[in-house]
C-alpha cells in the first residue's frame, strides 16, 4: 500500500455498488438539471475537456468500510471485509464542479445529487449527493485523468466525481447526471447505508433517518509493513484524514502506551489545510527489547488535533464504517 | 455552563496572558503592515465600524487548556487547572478580516500575525498568528460587539479577533496590529506554548520547533449537570468541535461502554459545516438500575465523524492542551 505516494492505477482499490458499465467517449453525456425539471443542460466529453480549465488535484479516496475487518472482530458486521486496502491516493485531472455550476441561480439549493451510468436490476442508477457548500468550494473535480493516464474503466471512465476528503461512496463513477436540489439523493446508499450510529444500535432498532449521511471522513492510520532489524522495529504505513485536514503526527507504542515514539512523515503534499486531501506516508524505527512477539499500535493526529479512538468497541456501528481506531499488529521476532 | 446557548458576557471565561490594558475608543488605532515595513495603514474605530459591512457570527471560543484538570490526574501538568469552564459561546458583531485584507497584494503571505495592546514587562505585546487561508476565508471577525453589547474590557474592548474554530490563544484581544508575513508570529505563545506532543515528550526533551502550533481544535464534550429522577439519570452539557465542524451525535454510557444511549442535541445554529462555529447544547435521560454510585461517560461525534479519544493517558501532553477525552463523572444516588 504505502510503497508509492501515488497509488498506481492498477493497484488502486475497486469498489462498485453496481456492475461497471461500458461508456464510450463518443456517446458520453453529462446532464445538469434542477429537480423541478427545469433548465436541463447537456455537456459532451469534448465540452468538459475544452470549455473549462483543466486542473489537477492530489486526493486520496477511501471506502467508508476501510478497516471494517478490524471492527468486525468485536462483533460481526455485514459488509465487505476490508483490511486497510480500501484506500488509494492519486493525482486527478479534470474540471472543477464549481466551474460547471457557478453560473446557475442556486438559491434554495442545498444538495448536489450525482447519478452514474451504472444501473441496478430495476434500472435505477447509482446515486449519491454532497452538500452545496462542498460542491461550490472548488475542491470537487469531474476527473478524466488519474495519475496522468486516461481514467480507467474500473474507476469511472470517462468521467468520475472526485469529492475530495469525502467518503468514496459519494465519488460517483461513470458520471451521468447532476441534479440540483433542496434534498439529498434519495438513493439507498445516501439514505440507508453510509451512516454512523452508536454501538447499541443494531438491525432491530436502527432508524436511518436519525443519522446524517457520511461525508468527510475521520483521521486514520495503518501500519503496512514491518521488519525487525538490529534491535529496532522498522515500520511504514499511511495516514489520512478527510475534510481537507493534514496529518501532523504519527505516534507508535510497543508497550500499550507506556512509551510513545514519533514516526517520520516522509511524503505529503504542501497543500495547506483545509485543502489538504492527499494521504501521508510515514516510517518509524522503534527500539525494542528481546521479545518473541511485539504488539505495536499506531495512531495519527490531524491538523484539527483530532486523534484516533483507542479501540473499536466504543465506535462499533452496524455498517462497520469509519473504522478508525488505533491500528494494532503483532510482529514476531523470527 | 450549559444553561444558555449564548453565554452571558459576565459568565464568559476570562483568560489573558498579560495584564488587561485600558484602551479608549478615541485613542484606538489598528495598524496593518507587511513585515518588510512597507505599506502601513491605520484604521481608527470609526473607520472599522463605518467603512465595512457589519456582520454577526455565532462562535464558541475555547481555551487551549480547557479540561486540563482531567488530564492532570494522569500526570501533573504546568498550567491553569481548568475543568470544563474555559469555553463560552457568543454572537459576535464586527467586520470580517477578509474585508480589511482583500485589496492587498498577498503574494507570498502565509501568515497573518496579530498583536494586542497588552504588553509584558519587557514592553513586547501579546502576539499570535493564523494561516492566510483562514484569514481570507471570511470566517475571522474583528469584533466590537459580544451578544449585542459593546465588547467588554475583559474580552478585548474595543476590538478583538474572533478566529472561529481556532484555539482561544489566537483570538487576540485589544487588537492593535496586523502584520502580513511569510512567517508565523514569533511570540512565545505561538512558537513555544500552544503545541501538541505525544505523552513521552516532557520538559527534558521537548523541541517546540517540531510541532505545528495549535489552530483548529478537536471535538470535545462535557456533562455540566446531572440528577437522578425516577430511575433515570438526567444529564445536560455542551459539545463542540473546532475547524467549522458541527456536532452530529452525543453518546452516553453508564456501564463502561456495554450499552450506549444517544443524547438529544437541543440547541445549535443552522450554520452548515465547515462553517459551523457555535457549540451544541444537549440533554439526555439514561435508564439506570439501583446503584449507590453511577459512573457516566459522554463522547461527541462531529461532522467529520471524528469522535473523542477514550482516555487521557494516550493523549497526555506536557502543556495539557486539547484535553478532549471522554468526560467521565460519578453521580451518587443520594
Amino acid at each position: 500500500m504505502a510503497k508509492h505516494f501515488y497509488t498506481p492505477n492498477e493497484w488502486f482499490y475497486i469498489r462498485n455498488h453496481l456492475p461497471a458499465p461500458d461508456v464510450s467517449a463518443e456517446d458520453y453525456e453529462l446532464d445538469v438539471a434542477f429537480d423541478d425539471g427545469n433548465e436541463e443542460i447537456t455537456f459532451n466529453l469534448s465540452d468538459l475537456k475544452t470549455k473549462f480549465e483543466k486542473v489537477e488535484m492530489t486526493s486520496s479516496i477511501q471506502c467508508g468500510g476501510n478497516r471494517r475487518a478490524e471492527m468486525n472482530e468485536i462483533k460481526p458486521i455485514k459488509g465487505l471485509m476490508w483490511k486497510g486496502g480500501a484506500i488509494g491516493n492519486a493525482k486527478w485531472g479534470g474540471v472543477r464542479l464549481f466551474e460547471i455550476l457557478k453560473d446557475y441561480n442556486l438559491t434554495g439549493i442545498k444538495h448536489v445529487q450525482f447519478e452514474g451510468y451504472d444501473e441496478g436490476s430495476d434500472g435505477s442508477p447509482y446515486g449519491a449527493s454532497i452538500p452545496i457548500e462542498k460542491a461550490m468550494s472548488g475542491n470537487v473535480l469531474l476527473a478524466y485523468e488519474m495519475n496522468d493516464e486516461i481514467l480507467p474503466r474500473d474507476h469511472g471512465y470517462p468521467i468520475r466525481v472526485v469529492a475530495t476528503g469525502i467518503v468514496g461512496a459519494r465519488n460517483v463513477k461513470w458520471f451521468k447526471r447532476i441534479v440540483l436540489s433542496e434534498e439529498e439523493s434519495h438513493s439507498h446508499w445516501q439514505r440507508s447505508d453510509y451512516k454512523g450510529f452508536n454501538p447499541s444500535v443494531d438491525w432491530s432498532n436502527v432508524d436511518f433517518t436519525k443519522s446524517p449521511s457520511v461525508q468527510n471522513m475521520p483521521v486514520t492510520s495503518v501500519i503496512c509493513w514491518s521488519k525487525i532489524d538490529n534491535g529496532q522495529l522498522i515500520l511504514n504505513g499511511y495516514a489520512w484524514a478527510g475534510g481537507g485536514n493534514r496529518i501532523i503526527r504519527i505516534d507508535l507504542t510497543t508497550d500499550k502506551g507506556e512509551n510513545w515514539f514519533e514516526g517520520t512523515l516522509n511524503e505529503q503534499t504542501d497543500d495547506p489545510e483545509p485543502k489538504h486531501f492527499g494521504w501521508s506516508l510515514w516510517s518509524a524505527s522503534v527500539p525494542i527489547s528481546e521479545q518473541k512477539e511485539i504488539e505495536v499500535w499506531c495512531k495519527a493526529v490531524d491538523s484539527n488535533y483530532n486523534s484516533q479512538p483507542e479501540s473499536f468497541k466504543n465506535i462499533w456501528n452496524l455498517r462497520g464504517i469509519n473504522s478508525n481506531a488505533y491500528h494494532r499488529i503483532k510482529v514476531k521476532s523470527s
